[in-house]
């Protein structure tokens, strides 16, 4: 994560199983409105998953002042749980992900704004 | 890479060499002001890189209108060939980047604004 006055980046990676990308994608092309709407209510902003293999990284600025709050409300939407319900059996953590970690974060090593 | 209005996001994935990660991390501390001078007159901003294990990855955000051009200009810069060759022996393409490439260049599955 990178700091910027009140703006986070928030980097992350996690890995599809095989043979998951195309479901992966096909899900992604039209994301459920109340999933995009909780992110917004929760000053998600600026995010772009991206792809190569089976690797799948994440960036997104957060604009809140409460991040962890913020990410209690998506991990409790039930919109959202339910898009998890498709979302997560493609899906694994990387291998060095810490214990119960799904997405990984990454530490920011460079920042050019 | 994703394209809106004239605005490019480009994310990309390359791997570190096993035991490089506190090298790079050193180098990335302080790069060279000219290294950084070619980057914003290529029309590179907010680019960040972020690192999980051996797993270095870059989103940046290109505001120019020639992105090849650009792109061969930093590649020419004797500044950023010199900071490059600093930089390449810490660093491996991913097992699965294109034939030549170097930093992979990754799709866009999702963006929220």
């Amino acid at each position: 994560m990178s700091d910027d006055g009140g703006m986070k980046r928030i980097g992350s990676v996690i890995r599809l199983k095989p043979g998951a990308a195309e479901e992966y994608e096909r899900l992604h092309a039209s994301v459920w409105p109340g999933v995009l709407e909780t992110l917004r209510e929760s000053n998600v902003t600026n995010y772009t998953i991206f792809r190569k293999g089976d690797l799948l990284f994440s960036y997104l600025e957060y604009v809140g002042s409460d991040l962890i709050g913020d990410m209690a409300r998506i991990s409790a939407d039930e919109t959202t749980k339910r898009w998890w319900t498709l979302t997560a059996p493609l899906q694994e953590p990387v291998p060095d992900a810490g214990e119960g970690e799904w997405w990984s974060d990454m530490a920011p090593v460079f920042h050019l704004d």
